[in-house]
Formats: structure tokens, sequence, C-alpha cells
């Protein structure tokens, strides 16, 4: 049931407010909030979502966050695909509440059709668009670039050997980083960083009527808010690992770090 | 006298910031505030009520969620008749505060003439209104979904064996999640959330002048943001029972929990 | 040298934000900053100002608070003349080292002339004016609610009884109170609430250009933030020891009580 | 390796949010934020990189800091060049990370064109430039003022003397004390405040292709930001030291005071 918990927490997380927030400033144009309020909702979904959830062991707020783990050898490979597919599965159903609240408001601005580009389109509620300065490159590293930073400072959150948080205040912090994305580095591609957050949602307007546009857009962008956040993440993990952890492993200071390799996995409770 | 608190509660939640900050904004014409800063106001108003109530054992911010610990047998439900009207009393006077205060800016504004809609409306300061776009079971569903995502949120970051909280951050986190309904769930009918907050000043309008437009509007409007919080936040109450209570249970880790079933009732000082 | 310290305390508060983020967005016409961005320099000017002071006992924020705690008798009255006096000059300072730090600014946007009233009017970046639609008791009424409501706050926060805080928050909290006031009451005159920081600026502003029309402005406005403060603030004093503290002492809970009445005065150093 | 940290706080810090921020509403022509979101950018770009550092020792925010630090004594002169040499290099790598990001933005926006001055100018974006109103003299009292309350906070912060803070809340302390410059002293020149977070990126915009420019314009701006903030800095932390400071030296408390003295180099790990 750490499944169901992860399902539900990205259901929460994005229905909540990652497109909430944006389907109630784009349906009322403006007159309810703006860009800031947007990325508040981003940034306060998260905030709940983990603290419904921090209770319960191993729920991950991420998949490039399991993968991370995985790699540094902190989470079992074989738990990856289910915790990916809960992740999913709770993006999926999280849009499709969104789309059931804000129904009569996206009705009522699109005239009933449901498009995703021009004035009157409704697609970017969901999931991520590139903006139509962005090239296919520019993309790329946007992504890889804004995901390591994401990855970096979430694991920095984390290390307790880098100074203690008071319990409470990781939440709080978790969702002060994701407004950080939004505020720095939204305006390219609106910072999916989530690849469940942003495959989810699509697949969600593919069938409820967005149609296949919603892969064709920007010549199949589709995939690039999958890809490069999972590398963008090993990076921002490494460079962590490299830069801040090696610097503590050089000057050990108590048995207390032995013991964390034993039973990091059980600690990993996001 | 703690229901003279939760009168007193309401009352300022009400005062200082839910309808002031609306006051301001909407008398202004925008010129001292917007959407923000009034979702804001409303988030600090619950901030501030709870830190001045919190030291009052029994002190409930809301009567769905003293329903809620009635269902769950965790208050007695004898006194939930008289917490409901503290409430409501609270609210009328609250409402009342704000219309001596603002009542220059109130008649600058209309002209002297209290409407309930068109560009110079000012019934909206008190109460709730749907947005012309929304039909009957649209609104229904958005207050349902509203309500049972807060209560869910709200029990969560009171479930100490979920993650215990510094003290101080409570309130200030009941806060965030007010802004956090604002920002994402605002804009199809104003959330509510709280059917004494919303039917209180509306009494209120209904005497002071707006007349029986307040209950007419929105094609008998006034009951859905009383009745649909109530069906919402059991919801949520429940969904938090059996996601995140029964999977504590499970896993039963101390004799701490067993004494917190007999002393439940005067814990819950909200 | 607490009187130094009040003093530096109104001087850094009134020139970091309280009139620095007034002529920041006043003198950019609206480029850099808006009503929000007023007020949270307001909020974070207290912040800061407490950070610094608060390590030496005995520096209080407001004169209000000052006169609040001579009438509840945990505050000598003989301190009260010198403690407003330094408050008053800090003020003064501070609105001169605005001026100095904007004068380019002010200086580009005024066309050089200094004025009280009209579009291009620089005098409200330093003290409050009414809105032309406030009537003279509209204006009392508005400071003794907001004032009453903001000491209530105050004294709420420091009573140790109502609920501990952590070291640390209670600045930060006491500054998203002035936001609270801002957002909520900030539109009739522009929430005063400390007689120092509107009379001392006001008298700057009368000796470097601005002239007589300072205190002429509004019908003769100048006394009422001075005088509605006080009115107010002993209203909210009063109302929570009647509503709250009268509560804690009906329920004793501990002999750390009764010590807390001897220790007062040297406990209350803000 | 302390250096390379101190490097790649400024990368990060700059990267991050203080100029990304920027970027992000300069190139989206205000579509994806706003003044407000650029100084939200800025304080949590340090918040975050504070956060990532602060587990190893003697990492510095600012070479004004640094700077004053050795002026009292507390910081060995001889580890200064390297690192402001850090700083400078971290700010110079950070900047060309901002403009790789937003290279299809920058070109999309400016048709091609790097400039400085104009509507399509973007070399704000990388580091400060005075307003037109701006006079010498006015550009240097601004950055004095801003960098002397600046370091006097900073200090004020990091004094446990002074009043403890909770572990975690020191980064959020000091990104809300920059978000307090942005909104009260940001209007004149944008408060450089970090003469190597202004200069590396004027170094990049220099070879990146904004030409010579960068140098010339506001009559030869550059230097500005680079001396003020050092002079102001010193009249802060001295003024910190003689208001508070010397005051808790005439109230010596505890044993704990002189322990401080012996072991100040290794605590001001910032």
């Amino acid at each position: 049931n750490t499944h169901l918990l992860n399902l539900f927490f990205l259901f929460m997380h994005l229905q909540l407010i990652g497109s909430g927030a944006a389907a109630q400033v784009i349906t009322s144009r403006g007159t309810h909030g703006n860009y800031l309020t947007i990325q508040l909702g981003s940034a306060l979904g998260a905030v709940f979502g983990i603290f419904v959830a921090r209770g319960v062991s191993g729920a991950h707020l991420n998949p490039v966050y399991s993968l991370s783990l995985c790699v540094l050898g902190r989470h079992p490979w074989r738990k990856l695909p289910l915790y990916s597919l809960s992740h999913l599965v709770g993006a999926f159903l999280g849009a499709a509440t969104v789309y059931l609240q804000y129904y009569d408001a996206i009705q009522a601005f699109s005239g009933g059709e449901l498009l995703v580009a021009g004035p009157n389109a409704t697609a970017g509620i969901f999931c991520s668009y590139p903006a139509d300065h962005l090239s296919f490159w520019g993309g790329l590293v946007d992504q890889v670039v804004a995901t390591a930073l994401f990855l970096l400072c979430c694991v920095a959150l984390e290390d307790q050997q880098n100074g203690p948080l008071p319990d409470g205040l990781h939440p709080v912090l978790v969702g002060a980083l994701i407004l950080t994305m939004g505020v720095s580095m939204g305006s390219n591609c609106g910072f999916p960083l989530n690849p469940a957050r942003d495959l989810g949602p699509r697949l969600f307007t593919f069938v409820a009527g967005w149609g296949e546009e919603v892969f064709k857009a920007g010549g199949g962008w589709w995939w690039v808010p999958i890809v490069a956040p999972f590398v963008g993440g090993l990076l921002g993990t490494l460079t962590y690992e490299v830069l801040i952890e090696a610097h503590h492993q050089t000057t050990p200071q108590s048995p207390q770090q032995e013991l964390e390799e034993v039973v990091v996995d059980s600690g990993n409770n996001r």
C-alpha cells in the first residue's frame, strides 16, 4: 500500500494545485490569479502532499528521485516499475478530477472545443508544452539543468550530515524549491521536472477529448519531459555526491555515518 | 466560554481578513491589492485566529471539522449545536464589523446602492456566489472536492503519528492550506469551505440592506456552501482514516497509540 | 541605551521597508513593485528590526504597546516619555534616510515639486493620508478597529500560557501580522497603527519641503493616526485580558503562573 | 575545496534564480512573472545555495562578508583573495549557464542582437545598471546604505548572543533579507550588494557578445557596485558591533562568551 500512497500523493499533488491553480488562472483569463499563483499552487500542492504521506515510510515524490536512489544503491531496483506505475496512475486520476471540477469553466472558456494551441487552448492546464521560441535542444538543456538543480537541492535537504532541519520544515522547503523552479526556470516549457506528472495527465487529455494533438504538439515534444528529467536528476544527484558528500567523507565525524548506510532504505520516506 | 471563543474566532477570522481583504480590493477597484492579497487575507486571518484561540482547549475552526469529529466519535454530539451557533453568530458579527469599517468605501464604490450582482456589486465581499459559468452540479462537485481535500489535510496536520510538527507551525500550515484552496479552487465559487462563514455573513447582508437577493442569487445558491462542505468534509476525513490511519494501525509502534484513543477529546483543541 | 535601540529600531524599520518599499513603487510608477510589495516591505522591516534588537531587553516595537503595558501595570510609567521620544526621533531619521536614498528618484518623479496630493504626490511615501472616500468618523473607526486587532494579536503571540512559539518564529509572526493589516485594512488610510511611525516622518516632510500641507491635508488628518491607535491598542489589550487571560486564570495549571507575574517587566523585551 | 564550494554556491545562486528569474520575466515580456517573482528568485536562490553548502565549514555568501570578518579579525586575510576569486569564477559560470538555458528565449526576444540599453536590452538579466534618474552620488549612497543594512542584519542573524534561531531557519531568513532589499531598495540600481555577483556576470556578458558597452553604460557605472558594497558592508558591521555587541559585553552572562572568541573562525561557516 505504499504504492497506493504514491499514487494518492501524485493524485492529490496534481489535483490540488499543480493543475487546479493553472485551470483557475487560465479559465478565469487572469481575473482569479496570475503566474505567481500558479507557481504557489504547484509548490503548496507538494507541501501538503508530503505532509499527508510523510508518516508512511517509502513514499517518494518523483520517479526521478526513485531512480536516483536506485542508481546510488539506496533503493531496490525491483520496486521501481510499480512505483513509477503508481505515480502515473495517480497523476492520470488527478488530471481527471481537475477536469471534473473545472468542467463548466473549461467549457465556457473554450466554447466547448478542447484545444492544444491558440488563445483558447486548455491542454496546458494539465501538462507541459514548449514555448514558441524553444528549440528541441533548448528544451533538453532547460530540463536537464532544471532537474539537476532540483534533485541536487532535494538530496541536500535530506542529507542529515549537511545540517539538521526542524521536523516539519522539510516539506515546506521542498515546496519552496518547486516555487524556485517556477519563478526562475518556468518560461521555456513550464518546468515539468516529474515524468509521471507530465505523462499521466497527457494520457488523460489524449483520452478525454484533446486527441492525438497532445502528442504531436511542439514537434513531438511529449518525450522530452520524460527523458530529460532522468538525465538531469542523475546529474544533480551525482554532483551532490561528488561535491558535498565526498567532502563529508574526508572529514568523518561520528560512527553514525556507517550506521546510516545500513538503514538508508527505510529512511527515505518521501 | 469555549463557545465564546469559537464565536470570537470566526468573528476575528472573518473580520480581520476574509472579508476585509476582499472589501479592500473590491472597493479600491484593485489599486490596493489583487486576487492574491484576498487569498493571503483569508489565510492570515485563520493563522492569527488560531494563534489567539489555541491556548483554550476545544476551540474549533469550522463546523464541518466539529461534525467530522462527532462522526468519528471523538467529540460529543450534544456540543455540536451550540458550537455551530457560536460560529454563526461570530461570522455575523464579523461581517457587521467589516461593513462598519468599510462603510464609507462601500458607499463611495457602489454609489450608495447595495447590490448583489453587476460591476458595482458588493455582496461578494461577505459571502460566496457562483461564477456565471458554474452549473448547479458543478458547484456541488467543486465544494465536495475542495472540502474533502481541505479536511483531509487538516486531519493529517493534526495526526501526531503521521509526523510531529514544531509547536507554532501548525497554525501557519492551516493558513497555507487555506491559501492553497484559494489559488487552486477559488474561481468557481470562491471556496467557502465553512458553512458558518458563508451563512452568517449572508444573513448579515440580508438584514443590512442587500435584501432577499442574497438568497435568490445564482438560482438559490445559498444552501450549496452549507450542505456540500459537510459531505466533502466527511469524505475527506474518512479517506484519511482509510488511507493513512489504517496504515498506522497495521504497523503499531508504541503504547502511546492506545492512550491517545482515551484522551482524544481534550486533544482536539482547535 | 535601550532608548537608543528603540530609536534605531524604528529608524531601521522605517528606512528599510516601510517607506523604502513605498518610495520604490511610487517613484517607479509601479514598474518595480506593487501594493503587495509595499506591504511585504512593511512586514519584513518589522521582522528584521526585531531580529536586530531582540537580544536587548526592553526594546519595544510601538508606543501603543508601551502604553498598554503601562496601563496593565507591567511597565513603569516614567519610562514612557523617553521611549516615545526615541521612537519619534528614530522615525524622523529613518524618513530622512529614505529621502536621501530616493532623492534622485523623487526629484525625477515629481519634477522637483514636493507635493502632498495629486498624481505626482510623494508625501504618501512617508506617512498616512486618508483616502478620498474616508470620513472623519470612518477614519477613527478604521484605526481603532485595526489597532485593537493588531495589539490583541501581538499580546496573544507573547502569551507563553497560550502556547509556546519556537524561538525565532515570533519576529516572523509579527511581520506576518503587519502584512495581514496591510492586505485587509490598508485601503482606508494606509494602516498607520504606530503613532511614532506616522508623526516622525510627517515632521520630517514638514521640515524637508512638503510644508504645512502635511498637517492640513485630509481636513487636519494628522492627529487621527496618533490618537486612534492608543484607543484601539488599549481596547485590544483589554479584550485579550478578558477573553483569554481570564480563561487561563480560571484553569490554573502550574506554579509557573504566579512566578510570571513577578518578573513580567523584564520579560517584555520588545 | 572550500573555494570550490564558494564557487559553486555563487554559480548556483546566480544560475538558479538571481538571473534565471530575471531572464524569465524579461524574455517573456512579463507573461511569466513580474518584479516580485524576480525578487523571490534572488531570495530563494540564496536560500537553497546556503542549504546546499551549509554543511561545509567556511563557505561564505559574499566577498563583502568575508572582508568584514577579516577587518574584525575573525577571518585570515590571506584567504581573502582566493575566496573572492572563487566567487567571481562561480558567478561567471552561473551567468554562462543562464545564457545557455535561456539562449533561445534571448535570441527570440532581442531579435538576435545583444543590447545593453533600450526596450530589447538583455544585459540587465545578468548584472546591475543604474536607472535613468540615478546620479553618480545617488548610486553610491544607495549602495552604501543598502549594503550597510544588509550586513548589519546578516551579522545580527548569526549572533547567537542576540537570541538563538532554530536550525534551518537561518538560510530562510537570509533569503527573506534579500527579498527585503529587493522590495525596498531595488529600483535605483537593482540592489547588487555583492561585488562578485555583479562583476562576474558583467565579464561574461562582455565576452559573450554584449561588448564593451557593459562597462561604458551608465557613465562607467560598473565599479560602483564593486566599491560601494565594501564601504557599506564595513559600515553595517561596525554599527552592529557598536550598537548591539557592545551592549552584550557590558552585560556578560556566561563563560560561553569567552569561549566563543576563541573558536570564532570555525563557526563562521557561510
